[in-house]
């Protein structure tokens, strides 16, 4: 058996996973996300390859001098390989859709990963702001922002009658997206998360897996955000999503007290340290089994169950066993039987010894 | 000679469990089983009340007299609880069907579990010796010492056509049962203990769970004997036994290096560590859970896989974690929601810690 491997001390989490905002048992991240377009352009779909280099290096430019309170890397993804795409996208700074495309385009964020843009997109501009847990009024106000700065020194299409024109029909309006990714296992276990998400998608709220539209719903992570972005004000969306997020908030906390309470306090346990045993067992280990057990684990530290282990370590693995950082930390590509023996033991060295009662 | 009925207080495992025997890895145990019945009285099933009293008192004062080498402890069934009757058909002292019979009975072991007598079961009389271990021949010549002392002390039905008269046809002849108990999780994993089991019916074998007839084969226990007891010599039977057993131990092993080498070996190596995990980790455990769970560990130990735990502990855990010895652990009969939780309790006290690699 090859040495375990260990966590490189220079692995940064970025804002999503830092951990450290209000809510942050439950609600890992806040992102407030622009979509805007130039006048001039058609829309990126038909755009030709010369028209796609001109606009990205056009906007790449603008950027650039606009003096932005926090220095921006800007990352030209025809130059990246693919596994380094990936990387950008498990780090929600860039999205599969960008990473996939095969014109030209790029991307730039700051250190912190608090603020990531993608040139020529779906959309010719998007710009994402992250603030770590339930921040909805500070994350808000930094990318409008942006927002502002972006739109008063870009040509932006904009319409008087319908607002802020995008490529799709759906983001049309404030082109805005306010998305709150929360940490939801009491209600994934009492099997009242259907019911949640009915409620979220009745008030026009979409709820979505990790990584957004079409992801599973892996380690009961989940993205609730706005639906509409058309004839409603920015401010009125922002209400939406940080009202039903307090009540989900609320009522995963009235499920874990019940989970933890009476004659269900037992299966409960149970369920939370035969995750730790397994993750700090097996030798083989899938993404989706491993989010899962992680997501049992941080129940338990969270709820006070398991006393040794710190909550920055499992955010630390949740990034790490993803594929694409897996297989930074190797150095090279792996097959998936290949990563799922890393991630096993990637995550064995990381909670071996780990799990002793509180 | 006849004691009172008490249940050993330690935690002896008994001639069957000790572990000791030839094989010991892959054959926990040797048993001969005779079933005799006596002139002047009807089949068990027949008698009355009274005649079962007087059959059973009859029997327990004659085998008395027998001056056997080993002392035998005597035990009026009736005067046990069920709790207590279960522990003694845990140790395989005594069958579930006597145990469940109303009418009087009894039974008779020494100290060392290597001789069980049953009184008025099926038969008037089963004899029966363990041994640890592949044991054919000395279990079989210490079975027919016992058997000789008894028929020649005892007026027992015999026909010079048919053998010795048995309740049940398929006992008529030599009454004769040889079994081998094998741990196969070899061949269960592999997926050939199906073929195994069809090979052995084949030539009138039977294959059957830890429980005898009926009995499910939970942590890859399989009892191999013999099903012909008629028209055939007591010695051609028992090599009959013998050849297959043999076969399957050979079997098992050459399995066992199949899993352990080249491509198998990684999903293998996982299957073993998973289940220590789980022991070690579960807060509920079933029987059929803990059973199978300690039937991989116990691979892993006897494969040089896991390197600081002994097979003994795993066979306590076996005979410990089953209902009626938890029960008898605990002191006072429990539901089996509460056995469960004890079980697991239990496994971790034993396990923790343990599963160093070799």
């Amino acid at each position: 058996m090859s040495e375990l491997p260990t966590i490189p001390s220079d692995l940064s989490l970025g804002e999503w996973l830092r951990g450290t905002g209000p809510d942050g048992d439950l609600a890992i991240c806040t992102r407030v996300r622009f979509a805007r377009n130039l006048l001039g352009y058609r829309f990126a779909s038909l755009l030709d390859a010369e028209e796609s280099r001109e606009l990205s290096a056009y906007l790449v430019q603008q950027v650039g001098q606009l003096g932005l309170p926090e220095p921006l890397r800007v990352v030209e993804l025809s130059t990246l390989t693919e596994l380094e795409r990936e990387v950008l996208v498990e780090r929600h700074l860039i999205s599969r859709e960008l990473a996939a495309a095969e014109r030209p385009r790029a991307a730039a964020h700051d250190d912190a990963e608090r603020v990531a843009l993608m040139f020529n997109e779906e959309d010719h501009l998007r710009s994402q702001v992250f603030r770590s847990g339930f921040q909805v009024d500070e994350a808000y106000a930094a990318a409008e922002d942006l927002d502002d700065r972006l739109i008063s020194s870009l040509p932006v299409a904009f319409s008087e009658e319908f607002g802020f024109l995008t490529s799709c029909p759906t983001n049309v309006g404030t082109g805005l997206r306010l998305s709150v990714m929360l940490h939801l296992p009491g209600l994934v276990w009492a099997e009242d998360m259907e019911k949640a998400a009915n409620t979220c998608q009745k008030i026009h709220l979409a709820v979505r897996g990790m990584y957004g539209e079409g992801s599973r719903a892996l380690g009961d992570f989940y993205q609730v955000s706005n639906q509409v972005t058309l004839g409603r004000s920015e401010t009125s969306l922002v209400d939406d999503v940080r009202v039903a997020v307090t009540q989900l908030i609320a009522w995963e906390r009235k499920v874990r007290e019940a989970l933890l309470g009476g004659e269900r306090r037992a299966r409960t346990l149970d369920r939370v340290w035969r995750a730790l045993g397994t993750l700090q067992s097996a030798r083989i280990l899938s993404t989706e089994e491993c989010l899962n057990g992680l997501s049992a684990v941080r129940f338990g530290v969270q709820q006070g169950l398991i006393a040794d282990l710190r909550a920055a370590d499992l955010n630390r693995l949740l990034l790490l066993t993803q594929p694409a950082h897996l297989q930074r930390l190797h150095g090279a590509p792996l097959d998936a039987a290949e990563r799922d023996t890393l991630r096993a033991t990637l995550v064995r060295s990381v909670l071996a010894g780990r799990g002793q009662g509180a």
